[in-house]
Protein backbone atom coordinates (compact mmCIF):
# COMPACT_ATOMS: atom_id res chain seq x y z
CA UNK A 1 0.00 0.00 0.00
CA UNK A 2 3.00 2.47 -1.16
CA UNK A 3 0.98 4.68 -2.90
CA UNK A 4 -1.69 7.39 -2.67
CA UNK A 5 -5.50 6.33 -1.31
CA UNK A 6 -8.18 7.68 -3.60
CA UNK A 7 -10.06 9.71 -1.38
CA UNK A 8 -13.11 11.68 -2.27
CA UNK A 9 -13.90 15.78 -1.11
CA UNK A 10 -13.70 16.77 2.16
CA UNK A 11 -15.19 16.71 4.96
CA UNK A 12 -13.81 12.64 5.55
CA UNK A 13 -12.33 11.01 8.88
CA UNK A 14 -8.98 10.25 9.24
CA UNK A 15 -6.87 7.68 12.08
CA UNK A 16 -2.63 8.76 12.04
CA UNK A 17 -1.08 5.94 13.56
CA UNK A 18 2.15 6.73 14.60
CA UNK A 19 4.12 3.77 16.23
CA UNK A 20 7.98 2.58 16.52
CA UNK A 21 8.63 -0.52 16.33
CA UNK A 22 10.71 -3.16 18.19
CA UNK A 23 13.16 -5.66 16.48
CA UNK A 24 11.77 -6.89 12.65
CA UNK A 25 8.96 -9.83 12.86
CA UNK A 26 7.70 -11.94 9.74
CA UNK A 27 4.63 -12.55 11.63
CA UNK A 28 4.16 -8.70 12.21
CA UNK A 29 3.99 -8.33 8.52
CA UNK A 30 1.80 -11.28 8.25
CA UNK A 31 -0.63 -9.51 10.68
CA UNK A 32 -0.57 -5.86 9.45
CA UNK A 33 -1.25 -7.03 6.08
CA UNK A 34 -4.26 -9.08 7.43
CA UNK A 35 -5.07 -6.04 9.28
CA UNK A 36 -5.20 -3.84 6.31
CA UNK A 37 -7.60 -6.63 4.70
CA UNK A 38 -10.30 -6.42 7.28
CA UNK A 39 -10.03 -2.64 6.92
CA UNK A 40 -10.86 -3.07 3.66
CA UNK A 41 -13.41 -5.36 4.04
CA UNK A 42 -15.15 -3.18 6.48
CA UNK A 43 -18.31 -0.71 5.45
CA UNK A 44 -16.93 3.09 5.65
CA UNK A 45 -13.17 2.52 4.60
CA UNK A 46 -11.72 5.06 1.97
CA UNK A 47 -8.29 4.21 1.94
CA UNK A 48 -4.70 3.77 3.57
CA UNK A 49 -1.45 5.29 3.33
CA UNK A 50 1.50 3.85 4.98
CA UNK A 51 5.72 4.67 5.45
CA UNK A 52 8.19 3.34 7.82
CA UNK A 53 11.45 4.13 8.45
CA UNK A 54 14.97 1.79 8.25
CA UNK A 55 14.75 2.49 11.91
CA UNK A 56 11.64 1.31 12.86
CA UNK A 57 9.20 4.58 12.82
CA UNK A 58 6.67 4.53 10.89
CA UNK A 59 2.57 6.19 10.02
CA UNK A 60 -0.14 4.60 8.31
CA UNK A 61 -2.84 6.79 7.95
CA UNK A 62 -6.53 5.35 7.24
CA UNK A 63 -9.39 7.37 5.91
CA UNK A 64 -12.82 6.82 6.37
CA UNK A 65 -16.54 8.35 5.56
CA UNK A 66 -17.59 8.45 9.11
CA UNK A 67 -16.43 8.19 12.86
CA UNK A 68 -18.98 5.44 13.09
CA UNK A 69 -17.21 3.47 10.44
CA UNK A 70 -14.02 4.07 12.68
CA UNK A 71 -15.42 2.90 15.87
CA UNK A 72 -16.80 0.10 14.32
CA UNK A 73 -13.38 -0.95 12.54
CA UNK A 74 -12.31 -0.37 16.65
CA UNK A 75 -14.71 -3.05 17.84
CA UNK A 76 -13.71 -5.53 15.19
CA UNK A 77 -12.89 -8.74 17.06
CA UNK A 78 -10.02 -9.44 14.57
CA UNK A 79 -8.16 -5.93 15.35
CA UNK A 80 -8.82 -6.34 18.92
CA UNK A 81 -6.83 -8.71 19.31
CA UNK A 82 -4.19 -7.36 17.22
CA UNK A 83 -4.07 -4.67 18.99
CA UNK A 84 -3.32 -6.26 22.14
CA UNK A 85 -0.24 -8.07 20.66
CA UNK A 86 0.93 -5.36 18.91
CA UNK A 87 1.13 -3.51 22.32
CA UNK A 88 3.24 -6.39 23.77
CA UNK A 89 5.17 -7.29 21.49
CA UNK A 90 5.63 -4.98 18.08
CA UNK A 91 5.58 -1.93 18.87
CA UNK A 92 8.10 0.50 21.50
CA UNK A 93 5.22 2.82 21.50
CA UNK A 94 2.25 4.34 19.41
CA UNK A 95 0.18 7.30 19.21
CA UNK A 96 -3.45 7.24 18.00
CA UNK A 97 -4.73 10.57 16.38
CA UNK A 98 -8.81 10.27 14.55
CA UNK A 99 -9.04 13.94 12.81
CA UNK A 100 -11.94 14.95 10.60
CA UNK A 101 -10.30 15.93 7.52
CA UNK A 102 -11.75 19.86 6.34
CA UNK A 103 -9.39 20.39 3.04
CA UNK A 104 -7.00 18.45 0.81
CA UNK A 105 -5.75 19.21 -2.65
CA UNK A 106 -2.89 17.16 -4.73
CA UNK A 107 -0.38 16.98 -7.74
CA UNK A 108 0.43 14.33 -9.72
CA UNK A 109 3.29 14.37 -12.96
CA UNK A 110 1.82 13.63 -15.93
CA UNK A 111 4.42 10.58 -15.86
CA UNK A 112 3.16 6.71 -14.75
CA UNK A 113 4.58 6.26 -11.72
CA UNK A 114 7.97 4.01 -12.16
CA UNK A 115 7.80 0.76 -10.03
CA UNK B 1 12.36 13.65 13.12
CA UNK B 2 11.87 10.37 13.27
CA UNK B 3 10.36 10.24 16.85
CA UNK B 4 6.66 10.77 18.04
CA UNK B 5 5.68 14.85 18.63
CA UNK B 6 4.39 15.91 21.82
CA UNK B 7 1.30 17.18 21.41
CA UNK B 8 -1.55 18.13 24.07
CA UNK B 9 -4.72 17.22 24.31
CA UNK B 10 -6.75 17.69 21.46
CA UNK B 11 -8.91 19.43 19.79
CA UNK B 12 -5.65 20.55 17.61
CA UNK B 13 -5.10 20.62 14.25
CA UNK B 14 -2.91 18.38 11.66
CA UNK B 15 -1.63 18.07 8.15
CA UNK B 16 -0.93 14.91 6.51
CA UNK B 17 1.75 15.53 3.84
CA UNK B 18 1.94 12.13 1.79
CA UNK B 19 4.36 11.88 -1.41
CA UNK B 20 6.04 9.81 -3.84
CA UNK B 21 9.69 11.23 -4.31
CA UNK B 22 11.51 11.12 -7.42
CA UNK B 23 15.25 9.83 -7.34
CA UNK B 24 17.41 10.71 -4.18
CA UNK B 25 18.86 14.55 -4.09
CA UNK B 26 21.06 15.87 -1.33
CA UNK B 27 19.55 19.50 -1.49
CA UNK B 28 16.05 17.97 -1.22
CA UNK B 29 16.73 16.75 2.34
CA UNK B 30 18.87 20.06 3.44
CA UNK B 31 15.82 21.99 2.16
CA UNK B 32 13.66 19.31 4.17
CA UNK B 33 15.57 20.03 7.45
CA UNK B 34 15.27 23.85 6.41
CA UNK B 35 11.62 23.72 5.82
CA UNK B 36 11.26 22.00 9.30
CA UNK B 37 13.39 24.12 11.31
CA UNK B 38 11.34 27.12 9.70
CA UNK B 39 8.17 25.22 10.46
CA UNK B 40 9.15 24.66 14.18
CA UNK B 41 10.01 28.79 14.75
CA UNK B 42 6.09 29.47 13.01
CA UNK B 43 3.67 30.48 16.12
CA UNK B 44 1.63 27.51 16.65
CA UNK B 45 3.46 24.87 15.85
CA UNK B 46 3.25 21.70 17.89
CA UNK B 47 5.33 19.26 16.19
CA UNK B 48 6.10 17.14 13.17
CA UNK B 49 6.29 13.42 12.38
CA UNK B 50 7.59 11.48 9.17
CA UNK B 51 8.52 8.47 7.78
CA UNK B 52 9.38 7.39 4.34
CA UNK B 53 9.67 3.97 2.53
CA UNK B 54 12.78 3.07 0.86
CA UNK B 55 10.67 3.18 -2.66
CA UNK B 56 9.85 6.75 -2.15
CA UNK B 57 6.54 6.75 -0.83
CA UNK B 58 6.63 8.96 2.59
CA UNK B 59 4.49 10.70 5.16
CA UNK B 60 4.81 13.92 6.98
CA UNK B 61 2.28 14.93 9.77
CA UNK B 62 2.74 18.50 11.42
CA UNK B 63 0.22 19.37 14.13
CA UNK B 64 -0.80 22.90 15.21
CA UNK B 65 -2.71 24.87 17.26
CA UNK B 66 -5.07 26.08 15.05
CA UNK B 67 -6.03 26.56 11.07
CA UNK B 68 -4.82 30.03 11.42
CA UNK B 69 -1.12 28.92 12.38
CA UNK B 70 -1.84 26.21 9.34
CA UNK B 71 -2.94 29.37 6.73
CA UNK B 72 0.58 31.77 8.26
CA UNK B 73 2.38 28.34 7.37
CA UNK B 74 1.70 28.29 4.47
CA UNK B 75 1.70 31.55 3.27
CA UNK B 76 5.36 31.67 4.67
CA UNK B 77 7.28 33.37 1.59
CA UNK B 78 10.45 30.45 2.21
CA UNK B 79 7.98 27.51 2.49
CA UNK B 80 6.49 29.02 -0.68
CA UNK B 81 9.46 28.84 -3.00
CA UNK B 82 9.92 25.30 -1.27
CA UNK B 83 6.71 24.32 -2.85
CA UNK B 84 7.03 25.53 -5.93
CA UNK B 85 10.66 23.81 -6.40
CA UNK B 86 9.19 20.48 -4.55
CA UNK B 87 6.60 20.28 -7.25
CA UNK B 88 8.74 20.99 -10.05
CA UNK B 89 11.81 18.95 -9.05
CA UNK B 90 11.67 16.12 -6.10
CA UNK B 91 7.74 14.53 -6.42
CA UNK B 92 6.34 12.57 -8.58
CA UNK B 93 3.13 13.32 -6.73
CA UNK B 94 1.72 14.54 -3.43
CA UNK B 95 -1.68 14.78 -1.12
CA UNK B 96 -2.09 17.01 1.17
CA UNK B 97 -4.68 16.69 3.90
CA UNK B 98 -5.42 20.02 6.50
CA UNK B 99 -7.49 17.77 9.66
CA UNK B 100 -8.95 18.14 12.88
CA UNK B 101 -7.86 16.26 15.55
CA UNK B 102 -10.35 15.15 17.75
CA UNK B 103 -9.11 11.69 19.40
CA UNK B 104 -5.93 10.92 20.69
CA UNK B 105 -4.24 8.25 22.79
CA UNK B 106 -1.07 6.28 23.26
CA UNK B 107 1.42 3.78 24.52
CA UNK B 108 4.93 3.58 25.37
CA UNK B 109 7.11 0.95 26.59
CA UNK B 110 9.17 1.40 30.03
CA UNK B 111 11.99 1.03 28.28
CA UNK B 112 13.86 3.95 26.73
CA UNK B 113 13.97 4.13 23.11
CA UNK B 114 17.03 2.29 21.48
CA UNK B 115 18.91 4.44 19.01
Amino acid sequence: MTDFADTPEPPYFAVIFTSLRTAPDPEYDETARLMLDLAAAQPGFLGAESARNQDGFGITVSYWTSEAAIAAWREQADHQVARREGRALWYQGFRVRACRVERAYGFDTAEERQT
